[in-house]
């Protein structure tokens, strides 16, 4: 899989990926747009000016002489020590000159990032996180590859253009994320919500749409795209367990689905919750150990191919990085690097550059893990703080809530009957999106409608949603994000 | 226009934008993709979350604390000493910390920097591109805007995106940059070649092609896109004087024309070429003669809002910073910033801080200036040493050359007459992109056949072009660029 594998630390006992392809192509998903992308010229004449000896009178290259930064230093945590205090005055300075490549220094320098790169991202930090993606996820198939994105949310819109059409129809959980929503509409295409309980989308109600699709009746052809946010989901926190994901997998094979995994939150997984005043599981011993604690990713299990995961860096390191990556089968890919040749080409070199030297040259993948662990472990406590704050101050004769597995929401829904009448009366727009029509059901809806009936959530933020007196009464029932400076102060005390 | 204007160093005399909204709209020239967004519901909080004292439960925006990033410093020249060895020697240290703004030492730091940001980029670096726009374009009408984007190749995007749907005709320069033509096609929008001189685009045949247009003969509703490179352009070197871009626009008034006009190489404008051996010009006094001996933009003369200039970081400071910035009125800027937020979002907040830190903090608009200057002496040396090579190594009986005025690239055609046949013989895909097939005028057209047999260029590079005999010869008619490590070793000597 990897060009230069490079020893993983000695922290998981990496597997070798199968040598077989996957097993499907999805080719005659992609839409029009998609299939009729060639080459980059600019791109594909790149490749040639490594030669040695070779001075290019070609493309339109500038000269790293003219790039006026020398040197950039980043001061970062030495692991263990990831508190700020600490890293104030036990942090490492890492280092990137201009050409310490050139010079014998490292494999990656501010000549080579600071100039056009490839539509894949460096070659640099897409192997750190090619092999990250192995150690968490191992695909079961052997042509997968990692691209870097400029974040998941404009890799979410290049993946509909890549595999929508005006017209149709993408299936998520009956409440999902706005920008999700609000990324597709004008491209025009539809959501249709899958309905929900406390691990997120249920099979059945997955099964019954697609079993029961009528293309007269909803004027589209039967939706070939899943997008779910398996790991606390926004905004429901809810986090599918291991067999609801094999449940729907096998789902999306039998209706020949494709899966849009979107993951920020897979790492803002937390210690299982106790209760207030329980005492707390201690933390997970090692990396390895951390591993194991992770539910198993939908790309772990996709023996066909048919999922792109999309992995971000906004919520374990910092959004403003703007650096992301999908991980898909390499047709896919292929089709994926195609577009980012001929829209924003790469992620920021220096946002490259300092994440390579953040991620690679000073901390490793083995301190990157207890990064992770360390973040798991603060989300914890925030959560256990917000929840504890619920418990005291809340009246729980009308709010109710379940204990987040993953990410930064607490919903805290009220009068869950209401949840059930259809949110879209009252709307002012076509346009509105969230939360997302429930579909009926013609079959095995007693069981989906009993739990549709445990606690939901919707955006607290959503100003549209003040339209209507159906939606002044859901206002009522918001949800929390427990990712801000909560704990302590964010300006820093000198 | 601008909310805390700046001193602007004394450098030239600003002159207030004229208190008029610009004439048009261009809102019917907007595609059904671009009017059918809505203000994401997401950024729009955000806004909110500002109010002091404020703990915001809403938005899952991570909190700075676990930005494992605590500062970063960065090495650059001190204006005038801009040399690689004098920016060793001489170069000054900018620093960013996390909490520069909170504890009053800076407007911008990485908390605010490494966090989600608005569709537009940061209010700091669009303060200081707004600032530098108005200083050299000065745009004729009060409601125009700037809005950063993630390199000019995203932006074009993005315009496209904007502006047409599929089977649109989009007009540029016969031959024109191949990446611009390559980002349209798969999204259906066909390019057509004007035919061009030594000072690019002919305005009688843009007129022509637009007054004889035959929705019927074409398939097309008559185009209402130009896509102009007026300073350098890629391929052919040639830069349109100021009364050529007048008469362009003009015509663009005329058949109700919006104008792309894409301009990464407009600060490359050199010394007038006085031939080999002849004593040089000497260089500008200062920023207000720099500035003065610059092209009127598009921009500056646009009184009715309709051009949409690109400008770019990638020539003058760093592609790999993937940051650029468009100028518009503010219904358009406005569409596409809420396409950015859908999308990229915005630049990396780690690229915008490294350019804030360096033009803002550390040079200033007149440092800024004067770097310019010594670009454009820079390049100014490396044209001047081509074109002394080529005089002295080419045979002139069957190459010729025009010194470009801009940019990075020399044309050297051969048998001229070969030009001027279709090259769209021996094309193997409709997907082949450049030169553009010329078009067939119906009248006036002896001035434009008469023009057109002046040297032209295509791009070196294609291996397109190798397909088809026609093809092999034309690929005997290169362009070279002379930006690349001409002059000295890219490799720096310890």
């Amino acid at each position: 899989m990897l060009e230069n594998p490079k020893p993983n630390d000695g922290i998981v006992g990496l597997q070798l990926p199968p040598p077989l392809k996957c097993l499907l192509t999805f080719k005659d998903y992609l839409s029009v747009e998609s299939k009729a992308r060639q080459p980059s010229s600019l791109k594909g004449a790149a490749k040639y000016l490594k030669n040695p000896g070779l001075i290019s009178l070609g493309g339109g290259l500038p000269c790293a002489e003219y790039f006026p930064i020398e040197e950039i230093t980043v001061k970062v945590p030495s692991p263990p020590h990831f508190s700020e205090q600490e890293t104030r005055e036990l942090g490492q300075i890492v280092r990137a000159g201009k050409y310490d490549a050139s010079e014998g220094d490292s494999v990656y320098d501010l000549a080579i990032a600071l100039n056009y790169g490839l539509g894949s991202g460096s070659a640099q930090l897409i192997r750190f996180v090619t092999e990250h993606t192995e150690i968490v996820c191992n695909p079961p198939y052997a042509d997968w590859h990692c691209a870097l994105s400029v974040g998941s949310t404009s890799a979410l819109e290049q993946a509909y253009r890549m595999f929508c059409e005006r017209g149709d129809y993408v299936l998520s959980e009956e409440y999902t994320f706005v920008s999700a929503v609000e990324t597709a509409l004008p491209l025009g295409i539809k959501f249709l919500g899958v309905k929900i309980d406390d691990q997120g989308l249920i099979p059945e109600s997955l099964d019954d749409i697609l079993s029961n699709w009528d293309v007269r009746a909803r004027g589209a052809r039967k939706p070939h795209i899943l997008y779910t946010v398996p790991s606390g989901q926004n905004p429901t926190g809810a986090t599918q367990g291991t067999a609801r994901r094999k449940a729907i997998y096998k789902l999306a094979q039998k209706h020949d689905l494709y899966i849009f995994e979107d993951e920020p939150y897979y790492f803002l997984q937390m210690q299982p919750y106790t209760g207030p005043n329980a005492p707390e599981i201690p933390p997970p011993a090692n990396n390895e150990q951390f591993l194991k604690a992770l539910i198993p990713t939908y790309l772990s299990m996709d023996v066909d191919g048919r999922v792109m995961r999309m992995d971000s860096f906004s919520k374990v390191i910092a959004p403003g990085s703007r650096v992301g990556w999908i991980t898909a089968s390499e047709q896919i890919v292929e089709r994926f690097i195609r577009h980012n040749e001929c829209s924003n080409q790469n992620p920021s070199g220096i946002s490259q550059m300092v994440l390579y030297k953040l991620l690679d040259e000073s901390w490793g993948h083995g301190g990157y893990l207890q990064w992770l662990i360390n973040l798991r472990l603060q989300y914890t406590k925030r959560r256990d703080t917000i929840l504890a704050a619920c418990e005291k101050y809340l009246p729980k004769e009308i709010v109710s809530w379940n204990p987040p597995a993953a990410g930064m929401f607490v919903c805290l829904p009220s009068l869950p009957p209401l949840l059930t009448n259809s949110p879209s009366s009252g709307s002012n727009s076509t346009t509105t999106c969230t939360p997302i029509p429930a579909v009926q059901t013609t079959k095995r809806s007693s069981k989906s409608k009993k739990k549709s009936s445990i606690p939901l959530s919707i955006r607290a933020s959503s100003s549209r949603e003040a339209a209507g007196s159906q939606r002044r009464k859901l206002t009522s029932c918001p949800r929390t994000c427990f990712s801000g400076p909560l704990l302590r102060r964010h300006r820093r005390i000198r």
